[in-house]
């Protein structure tokens, strides 16, 4: 069952979400449809749930909190589309629908996913509601979880792992960045949306919980990748397996994974624990963990 | 002949940019590797100057321009590595060396790229001599000239035009966003790294040079690229007009292209002649309007 509150947070960001880019040209139409295409194909919207959970927490103004949600879950989608192209994950299926280079092209694919890239940071710094330091704040950590050190390595390592086993670390490493860099920068975003700065204390216990719980996601992942059938994830399964790849599941079974992503969970929950108000993101820890798809 | 002050300004860039990405590990040193590879290859910089030279003429310090200038050539570089590819311009050779995927793959090309668009970012909003204000601006502005109204519509203009006849109105907002738009965002970044406000009219009149010389820049391109060889350009030529692509040499023939370009020189100039210290930036379009390569 997916807690009410994540149904309105996630109604809300697909509404704004649609408000982004035009019909356009004969020239540029199909770049705006692209865009929209995998913007607007559904997804869980943890991501921009995490940045309005977390403002909403610290009393901060929900309508920034939108506005940097929506650019977390911009930059989400052009990471989904770069990852599914042939020269990297290679993949045919995403929400149940054709990859965005299916339908579109490779050449437009890489473009709309650039194109998303750049504009979430023009959708925070455009935000009419927030100060200029809490949207250079927003826009920085956006940066870092999504570059070189953050989203970008973890997919670099994860080309890597193609060809080579990975030590656990490296696994580690991996899902920090490529699923973990985000999911913390998400939290960052929510608290500089409630004009918390960058020194704030409260900042670090909230990055704890993130970075439990990305862990957590990413181990439940792998173990859906080889229990769920195909149908009901929406997109290929069991290549991680057959390619060899190093999953968590490399290093445990079944029954271990669960345990280890409970035990990140239960990390996750006891460092937000002594923040007021801390409901929602505790029960949106205990849904992401027990979720079956 | 180069004016001293390019050459100096493109040095200090060049330094400033090769301080930037570490060695990395066994399983993130190639992308590391392929960044620092296009990153300092060379090219005239011309945008990172721009940054710094109207930040110097608008009295701002100059040490916030080169963090902003480092940016734009960052997100210039991914641009150059991006359209190189196989689905795009399929190009070999660039700056006399084998382009970027051609050394390191198409999947560390594409991440190469993604990550240095994201860090530069982060390079603007990380500048520890600037207000949040200037950073926001700053960032702002690079966001909406590089993103999907800016140089990414460009390139989807262009991926058009490789089947399609462009009309002149059509070709005009090709190049207003390929090269155009950073071109106008590298001023801007001077601008703001002078600490102008957005709503501060010298702006207007930087722009209207930047959007001219832009302009003037693309035109002096497609002169070249039919009247030079690839020796002296460092990359393939000739490709447009084989192609049949649409370039203002569909339009205009070399003189005609001359005069074109020209005009456009004169008209960036006289917007800019009333401002004090306009020297250098006259100086850098008539250079730019009488380059040979």
């Amino acid at each position: 069952m997916i807690p009410t509150f994540i149904e309105k947070d996630a109604a809300a960001v697909h509404a704004r979400l649609s408000k982004l880019y035009p019909e356009g040209s004969r020239t540029t139409k199909v770049l705006y449809d692209a865009q929209k295409y995998s913007l607007l194909a559904g997804g869980k919207r943890i991501r921009p749930v995490l940045v309005m959970e977390t403002c909403r927490m610290l009393g901060g103004d929900v309508r920034v909190a939108l506005d940097y949600g929506a650019a977390v879950e911009m930059v989400h989608t052009y990471s989904l589309i770069h990852d599914d192209l042939p020269c990297m994950d290679d993949d045919d299926l995403r929400r149940g629908r054709p990859t965005n280079h299916k339908v579109f092209g490779e050449d437009i694919a890489i473009l709309a996913g650039d194109g998303l890239l750049t504009d979430a940071f023009a959708t925070i710094l455009c935000c009419p509601y927030a100060t200029a330091q809490s949207r250079a704040d927003a826009a920085l950590a956006l940066s870092q979880g999504a570059g070189s050190y953050g989203m970008v390595k973890g997919q670099v390592i994860d080309m890597f792992g193609e060809t080579h086993a990975l030590t656990p670390e490296e696994l580690l490493e991996l899902h920090r960045g490529k699923t973990g860099a985000l999911i913390e920068a998400s939290v960052r975003l929510g608290c500089h949306a409630a004009e918390l700065t960058r020194d704030d204390q409260r900042i670090e216990a909230i990055v704890t919980y993130a970075q439990n719980i990305g862990l957590a996601f990413q181990v439940i992942d792998d173990i859906l990748d080889c229990t769920q059938s195909a149908e009901v994830l929406g997109k290929s399964v069991g290549s991680d397996a057959k390619d060899g790849k190093t999953t968590f599941m490399t290093f445990y079974d079944v029954q271990g994974a669960r345990a280890y992503a409970r035990e990140l969970t239960d990390r996750a929950i006891s460092a937000i624990r002594t923040l007021p108000e801390c409901d929602r993101l505790v029960e949106l820890a205990e849904y992401l963990v027990q979720r079956d798809y």
